[in-house]
């Protein structure tokens, strides 16, 4: 890799030094395997606190697991989950749902990352056809993984619809904290209040070394999902390890002031390369990332000294992240590249 | 939990200073996610160094995680695995390998947790009888459950056995550190030249923060493996740190003095034990653990002051276990405990 | 094969000519596929007469068919199915119910085919541990696989047990026809009021062409089956024929007839077969199967005659099956050449 | 249902007289059990007649067991299967694809019900990623799920396709005699010679009672899949009676006879439904299937005296198939009373 910072995904950044001292702080002496010990029992308070006292927060070890686990948990194999064409679950998980959970996805036309309940809609006709897989879980990204975001009352809406009939909301937080950034609200109000059922909440993009979290916002939810994260292969030994993660992150705002970071970074590069002929913006830039459109040569330049990934090979349209870690002198850096390469 | 030491498992003890210190090591800069990266190409040297340059390494979560994916990679889901009523795969794992390989486990009695190839030739049978699983793999614990270690030789008895019947040979090693210190031999020695075609690397019991490796001895065998690593929720994205707890492990023989350290606390603690009336030695102690019949209400009262496990309630039969930071007054302090509650 | 009547199978006879009969009245017309037909109306109000109002009938191609189908929609993948190590879904299921289900089998000593409550207390003590796939059904053979029948206290017993332990009671009725008329019971008596939750009623080895039933005895289990058996791809399009046949058996007491019919002929066999030195039987003679030690040359002196299978290689025990077309005449030739043999 | 010929679909149609008399021929004495007998090796036997001698056969009771069998077979649970958003495997097999197989698949846009290579391509961009799964296997449908047929140019386009990118080539044949009927070609012409690599080969929609065949066109592809079709549920006791189905479907041809009669009265349907006002035929009628668009008041009335099935709710777009029994009478008498209701 050329040594500079990447723009290629917020998990090629570091472990923020705070995280790193929770971490340190927590090893210190023995203490009981699997999640019965002090550090977890603290970070499921601090969960408590930012969604509401009925939630039920099981650590796991990544973003897959996280959310496979989950999907599982709520589904039958004969049942379908509903999600859009870009999701990390469709995606980037090397058909895993369908692998563990045994469910069928049915895929949505999503330009934006976003999907509608109009679209899910005329999928309702299936249900009580017994040769038709049986919608089950709705399951939308927050943000997205084009870089956008659903307001809550977006969200809610689609809670809505899943609820009346029969269906539950699944929400892939792998970035939640940009979003809840990016839409200034608590996350009590974005996941609580808008009538999720089950979240996979993302530490790794924002700052922690590895762990995710399975939070189930009504807690009769999940039961029995200890064995099913156990049977994931999602249990961690010394799991103290990940909880300590998580309370350096819920400690001092630490992950919305990473998000925020974050977030402002992608916008100042946005507002750089707007200026730049023939590299065309192709998404909102709500959170930490920027899509855009570049010359196919342009790209293949800028990729001797930086790192980021082609995301559309067809229309040359290219992904750039920026990270809590990501400086100003960066952006400048590399749009100055950028200008350089065109 | 009781503030003492615990003898519960290897996994309640913390994480040795010169990991955490390769940790932060390689908390510099961005680094390309999911193994592309130095740490990691690092790492997979130095597992080349131990057990020869034909392996192939992949990192993943857990030992439960290693185990399943392996196994899975090697079967097909009418194959049967064969494995000790011991193991931990069919023990501890809440029935992941047969959901996750579909495959059907037998069974075999081993009271000092280890199988014998006699034990397996009656499950030949089933060879090509369209009824029945058929048998594929073999898989033996190195250190067992039970804290016993098989001898290499008894070890390429099975791999060879295994290999005239088209069958494979894993080995769960989550305690292979302590084998090899018992035995004495390299791990090269141990496991690559007695025939073992793929092993579960332990390192969270010896010492590390969590981690494990899947180990293929002939790297043929390794071909697609990165896709069932994803599909079974074991990709770390930043995968720098799994890695870099690896290349502290190998560092002035890390893994081999944690390893030795343990098995000499449990050899202390046996010793010790012996003179005490009422209290039975069960197991031959050959690594990091001592297995003893002691009288129930003494157990409950040992129990109040220090945390350990319940082996077998109706022989009322515990097991101690010792780790790289148990010291000799820990032993002591805990004799003097069981003496008094005796 | 030689041209004799078969000793290895129930399943090697052919179909009743009433059931025949049935199919051909059938043939009429076009009907609604899947089910929705008088034919199978009529089946699903035969089998409520025999076991109550209140059960629900799916029928399913096959005994492998009906045992993984319902035993997958009783549980979670996580949890454990208890079983005898004589039963169809432990041997002769190639898996399936591993593959399917995703459960852990728990395998239970069964040297007559039958499991006792006090084998299964032991499992017990994995409730509520994570580590563990969770007891959650018990599955039983009646008659089971060693010739031998539960009776209806031994039934209700475990049924009792498992009830009071969050647990279900499956029963592999394959031969379910043959434990009925050895006990001389109703089909009421012997299965639902017993406590028996789920049946699969086997017709194919009791003179029908092909089809088994999965019976709910409590209706609120039924639901949503619809989905499991499509899924288990246990559906039949042309479903009239498979209803249309156990018509034919429930018509005049035929099931009984037949399975009667075919014990009356392995209680003739055991008594010629008890009169001659070197053969020993070995399993109390309670339906259509005679289990022996024969010598070994004997064997396969017979087997050039006659076809049946070797039960088990190391004790040179065999088994003989009977059917409902077994005749006086076949056993009496059958034996001769068994004298002759030895 | 109303007392008429349906329209709903080939299998609610009754069985041919010669498959009837060809199971009460096979109904003699005992065979054994599981494929071992006469009536199968003459199927087989058969079957490479049609095929070529380098395949080999597998009888299964459905079509999905046929389809999910297969792909099982030819697939790791990390790959994907391609096929066309009409296809049975996706909308009408409840999920038992991807919870058999545990692979994506991958849904291409269909409106006439084929896919064609320049779809594929794109796909390709997943291979060597290990995020993705890797496409395995392209399933066809021949004739599709539409009433069209792949020439055997198109089916060679993609097989060549397949073969050049590491992929095979599944046809679900579930209405094969139609569109070797509609081409006039040899079953071995279209399948065998184009490159298929496995078929399911259907005859319940063709006149008989229950059955259909895994046919492998290359022979080494067969390896094993006797386990796969016993661990998929598929494996018939008494298969004598399925096999002799086939042979009496491809004795004197009968397997073409009923699917040329089928296609002809769906030709004699479209010509006379084409002079109808305000109905529009809206796919080529190739096979015995007539697709039109119908005001939705008359699909409601004419739905009280035939039975058949709304294939588009939205478009108000109306399936109607014809069999091998349907007279030219019953066609006349339904275009009266689609006359009636318009």
């Amino acid at each position: 890799m050329p040594d500079n910072r990447s723009f290629a995904s917020d998990n090629n950044a570091p472990v923020h030094e705070a995280v790193f001292q929770a971490m340190l702080d927590a090893n210190q002496g023995d203490v009981i395997a699997y999640g019965d010990d002090p550090f977890t029992a603290e970070a499921e308070q601090k969960f408590k606190e930012h969604f509401g006292h009925d939630v039920r927060v099981f650590f796991v070890f990544n973003g897959t697991g996280a959310n496979v686990s989950a999907l599982s948990h709520l589904t039958h194999p004969w049942q379908a989950i509903i999600t859009a064409e870009t999701a990390h679950i469709e995606n980037d998980e090397c058909g895993a749902p369908e692998k563990f959970t045994g469910c069928k996805l049915h895929i949505l036309p999503a330009p934006d990352g976003k999907i509608r309940v109009e679209q899910i809609k005329p999928l309702l006709h299936s249900v009580g056809f017994q040769h038709h897989a049986q919608p089950r879980v709705i399951s939308i990204t927050q943000a997205t993984e084009m870089g956008t975001v659903y307001t809550p009352q977006e969200i809610s809406d689609i809670a809505r619809f899943a609820h009346q009939n029969n269906m539950l909301l699944h929400m892939d937080g792998a970035r939640i904290a940009n979003a809840a950034a990016s839409l200034n609200v608590s996350l009590k109000e974005m996941v609580t209040d808008t009538g999720v059922d089950v979240l996979s909440f993302g530490g790794t993009k924002n700052g922690i070394l590895l762990g995710e979290a399975v939070v189930f916002l009504k807690k009769e939810l999940a039961k029995d999902f200890e064995y099913v994260r156990k049977q994931s292969m999602q249990l961690a030994s010394k799991m103290r390890y990940i909880s300590a993660q998580f309370n350096a992150l819920f400690t001092d705002g630490l992950w919305l002031k990473n998000a925020r970071h974050a977030n402002r970074m992608a916008q100042l590069l946005a507002e750089k390369v707007k200026e730049i002929p023939r590299v065309q913006i192709t998404q909102e830039v709500q959170i930490n990332g920027v899509f855009a459109i570049v010359p196919r040569e342009t790209i293949d330049k800028l990729r001797q000294k930086y790192f980021f990934y082609m995301w559309n090979e067809t229309r040359s349209e290219v992904r750039w992240m920026t990270s809590f870690v990501t400086t100003e002198k960066d952006i400048e850096d590399f749009v100055e590249a950028l200008k350089e390469a065109i």
